[in-house]
Order: structure tokens, then sequence, then C-alpha cells
């Protein structure tokens, strides 16, 4: 079934389902992206230690990377942004982009923040100065950046939040959607509206109402993964996920493991995003269809075997264990790029494999 | 000219010159390598933030790098070096690679080092530890690291040593080289004499006599660009580099700037390896045909063109200064890969020009 979404351009087709997982393709002017996807994350403008050719290249082969509107808004900020026509250019990244508001960055990254009913007012992570996002300058922001999706700016309260900040959360994300729904947006650029609630059911559906109500051109669940159980996180996604509107994208905000992806598609996600796989990867933690490797290891100091020798990436099919844990220990630059690039392999085949199961013993859409 | 070199499967072709400056092409068992040539220098097993496929590629492609004896025998170590069977396999490098002795590095970057007429004790800059070159150990450890080319173990004093300090340097650099004649090699490798001298040409002239005598497949010059004023480096190139015999290949140790090169390439030079472009790359400045830019510069803000628009590397031809100088700011590991592409590159070609006026204006060797 192919859907037509709001923006002109994006449609959604569903191809096939398996219980609540759905295979599908997101249509947009950018390009296809088969669904379910992994998008690596590229918060300042490279998704970290990787070029536009080695994401493009297979078996990687990354048909949409995330951009944050926070870290490219304080650096290197709107004028450079405006005077470059936008992340595409500015990155050499010609597939589709989605950003985030900025809204998450701004309550965990940055110092001192005060939140009103119109907005946020923080400080630069960097230098300290001083500046206020609202939903109008979020838009705006995303708007310059060029975005092939943007998202909404909402609250996004931590896991331990008591019910009177959910509560609080709640309204103004719906009031901040319906704002950042008659902003400007860029030329075919679409926006996602963010279902927040902690981890009560009955908020999350209550809330999912008001969100669903504005005709987005497809839904996120956001404050999942930011510090409750994780009982917690998956009992939500169960309950949760495969009520979002079917007939449009569905996208969990900044999640997670291996394990996660796949509990996010059988509930029904559509789209993932994390900096697990790349900074895990800087890290010294890498992984494979076995046990995760964590290359300092001293067992891997004579291993002249593969991180995994059922991967395709360059940097299975070309090093050893041995060599990466050197250059880890040595501090090279050239272990994060084999590192990173060995990790987002293993995230994009891990979801392209769960598809694959979607088509094959699913049920045709 | 062809010139069989004394380990088999070695030769060197000299085919053009112009005044002193030659055009040849160094033949070794695992590839020609045209000279003058631009060696990257591979520290640790990895000219850094490059892979091998991009050092080999067009039109950086190199043909030989460096690796350096001193870092690879503390880290990763030789059981590991052993164990993988080379450096070469480690670091999933087909082409040549010239090892140094491990000499100079003992002598400027170790802690406490005492130097006697058997070797030197030095402590590691990594972890402080105890350990003691000697010729034999240094060509123990190039025969096990399986170099194409290895150095032969000599003293390198500062640019401001004194007569006698030299005097005993010559003598201890003569006694090592005829140590590390002698010493077991790895299969197809040849050994390179270095002479040493300082300032001097009478002392230049005397330790060359000393050091050619000894039949190496190849001269280095040594002790240069260590301190000492940029006239004298000059002077020494000029009066002493064509001095060397013309029949095998002249190698001049960590030098240097682009005018060096040609400088030394005039006097006859047919080998460097510096650190520069990769060093230079990393911390902010890139080569061009024009001035050299400082990237973290204001003026490159907006600055929508690229480092240097007749550079055909990837990076020139993808990226504007205005992204790479974001990204230097923002400290991504991206930017040291297009940068150290882009100096390489620069070396690489500015090199290749060189020799390519020698082949057309000079006359057939």
């Amino acid at each position: 079934m192919l859907y037509e979404l709001p923006t002109p351009g994006f449609s959604f087709e569903l191809i096939a389902t398996l219980g609540h997982a759905r295979a599908g393709i997101l249509h947009t002017p950018r390009g296809d992206i088969p669904t379910p996807v992994f998008m690596p994350v590229g918060t300042a403008g490279t998704v970290k230690a990787m070029t536009a050719d080695e994401l493009r290249a297979e078996p990687l082969d990354a048909k949409i990377i995330l951009g944050n509107t926070y870290h490219l808004y304080l650096r290197p900020g709107m004028e450079v942004m405006a005077h470059v026509g936008g992340l595409h250019k500015f990155a050499a990244w010609d597939r589709p982009i989605l950003t985030d508001s900025g809204g998450f960055q701004v309550f965990s990254l940055s110092g001192i923040n005060e939140i009103d009913d119109d907005g946020v007012t923080f400080r630069s992570h960097i230098d300290g100065s001083k500046h206020r996002l609202t939903p109008e300058v979020s838009m705006e922001i995303q708007r310059v950046l060029g975005s092939d999706i943007a998202m909404v700016f909402d609250q996004c309260p931590p896991g331990d939040a008591d019910e009177k900040v959910h509560e609080v959360a709640l309204a103004r994300t719906t009031a901040w959607a319906k704002r950042c729904k008659v902003a400007p947006h860029a030329e075919g650029q679409a926006v996602f509206g963010i279902v927040q609630g902690g981890i009560s059911v009955e908020r999350r559906v209550r809330h999912m109402a008001e969100i669903t109500a504005l005709d987005f051109d497809g839904h996120a669940l956001g404050g999942l993964a930011v510090g409750e159980n994780l009982d917690d996180t998956y009992r939500i996604l169960d309950e949760v996920a495969h009520l979002l509107p079917a007939e449009k994208p569905r996208y969990l905000m900044g999640v997670g493991t291996p394990a996660d992806l796949e509990r996010g598609i059988s509930a029904g996600i559509d789209m993932f995003d994390c900096v697990m796989p790349t900074r895990n990867a800087r890290n010294g933690y890498l992984f494979t269809e076995g046990p995760r490797v964590n290359i300092p290891n001293a067992k891997n100091r004579l291993d002249l075997g593969p991180i995994d020798p059922t991967c395709p990436c360059s940097t299975c099919k070309t090093h050893s264990r041995a060599y990466l844990r050197h250059l880890y220990l040595a501090k090279e630059i050239l272990y994060a790029r084999l590192a990173t690039l060995h990790n987002l392999t293993f995230y994009a085949r891990h979801v392209r494999r769960l598809r694959e199961r979607i088509l094959v013993d699913g049920k045709r859409a």
C-alpha cells in the first residue's frame, strides 16, 4: 500500500507486516529509504570519522543520516549554513537528512537552561554564550539546514521526572507542535511530530491523540532511553508503537542497542537513530554476530582474525584484531575510521536482515 | 642506465639528469619507485589518518611509505610483529616500506638515554620502561618488520653539537654501519648507509668515504634539519649530495618543506621523508600552489572554494574551506583525514612535477 504523506514528494509504502513489524519504503524527493532503517548520527555535519563516500558505499549504504540542530546552530552557526546553502551542500551529502529539533540537546548538554511556555533559554556547551530556542527558532534553523525531515521542538523530561513535570511537558509539546506545524519549512521538507509521555501508557496514548491530530508526515516516540528501566522502555514500545498511525512512518528517537532495534521493529517502529555504533566504535566496543569485542582486551593482541568473519565491511576484509588493537592503544585516527565503518555496517546489516525477515515471513500489506 | 644494487632484486635506473638533479626508478621486489620520491611517514603502522587504499589511489599514489623502528618496537612490540609476519601484513600495505633504524627517535623522543660504543640505553616515551638498542638489535627489529629498505643504526648529534661530539658520532656511525652490514637481514631487504658530519663539508666528505666503502644499496644524508640554520642545510646539500655515488639512490632523511625538497632534488637527492605534510595537516596548515592556508583563519569561514582549485585530490574536489574550517574547529576526525589526504597529494604532485621537469629538460643518463 502506498500512502501519500502531507508534504508533496513524500510517501510511505507499506510492503509487508509480521505481527506489528513492518517493512516498507519511505519515498522522499532525495531518494528512497527502505524501512526499517537505522540512521547514522552526523552530529556536527559529519558522521564522526566517516566520509560521505564511505557512508554511501556498499555494504554500509546509508540511505539517510541525522544532523543535530543544536550542534550546527552553535557551530558553524546559521550565517555559515545559510551562506553555503544548507547541510547537504556543506557536508557533500546528497541523500536524505533528518534533523532533530535541538530540544533534547538543550536539556541534556547545555549549561543552565530556563524553560517557559514560549521556549528555552540555555548556555552553549562550547563557550557558555546565551541562546534561546523556541518552536519557531528551531523550525527556522531546520529550514536553513534544509533537512529532508524536520522534527518538531519538544520538551523531553528525564526518566525520573514526576507526574507534574510530565503533564506540563505534554501540554507544552502539543502547543509547540502546533506552532512548528504552522512555522515556515524548507521546500520539500517533511515534518514529524513527537509523542512524549514518559513510561505511562495512559499519558502516551493521550498525547498521541493530540499529536496525530496535527497531520504530520510521520511520528516519533521521544523520551525513551532517557534513564528509565529497560523493562519500561519495552513496555511502552510494545503497547504504544503499533497504535501510531499505520500509514505514516514511526520513528523511535535515540534508541539503541541491536536488541533494542529488534524489539522496536517487532513493536512496529520503522526508523531509528543512535550514537551507539559510532561512539562505541571509538571507545573500543565492536559489534559482531557473536559476543561484543572489547578491542583493547589483551586476548586480541595476537589475534590475526577479523572483528567478525561474517562481516563484509572493508575493515573486516582487510584488518586483523591485532592491528585494530594496536591502532586503538596507539590512539591512531585510523582506528576510529575502521571501527566506525565496522559498527555502522553491523547496524545496517542487522536492520536489513530484520527487514528481510518481515518481507519473507510476513504478509503483504 | 640501469645499475644493479648489492641486494638481489634491487636496481637503480638513472633516466635523466639536469645539473645535479636526477630522475630515475628504484626497482624493488615489491614494485618500482619513480625518483625523486617523497615517502609519507607511517610512524606506528599507519600513515596517520590514512588507509592503505587511500595512499595507493590516484592522484596520491604513494609508491613507498616509511615505518618507524623505535615506535613499532615499543608498540605493538616484536612479539606481535613476528606473529603477524611483519609490517606489510600488519598494516595491509603491499608496496615497499622503508624503516629507519630507531636511532633518531632514541635521541630525540625517549627519556634519559645513555650512549656508548656498543649502543644506546633509553627509556620508552610511552611507559618509561628501559630498553637497549644496538646496531644488531636495530637490524633484528627491521628484519622482523620485514621492510624493503632498512637503515643502519647511526648516531645523529643535534644541530648545536660541538666538534668532539661530531667526531665521536662519526666514528661510532661508521663502526655501527659495519656491524649493521654483517647483521642478518630479511630476505629481499636492502640496507642503506647513513652519512653524518653535521654542517662541516670536510667531515661530511670524510664520513662519506667511510660509508660508501661499505657497499650499501643506497646512501642517506642524516643529521640535517636537526636545528642548524637553513643556510647550512642547503650548503651541505649543495656541496655534498652530488658527491654520493651516482649509481645508487640518495636519501635525505627527515626533510622537509616543499622548497627544501626542490633544493634537495637540485642538489642530487632522490628520496625524501618528513612528517611535515601529515603533521601540518592535522595542525591546520594546508599546502597550495599559492600561499599556505591556515584553515582556522576567520577568512575561511564563508569560503565556498576548495583548499586549492588546481588540486585533484578528493578533498579539494568535494569540500569547501568553510566545511574544513568547521571540522577543524569542531575537532572532527574527518578533518584530519581530508587535510592529510590533501597535503600528501600536494607533496606527491610537487615532487612528480620536479621529476617531470628533469625528464623534459634534462639529458638522458
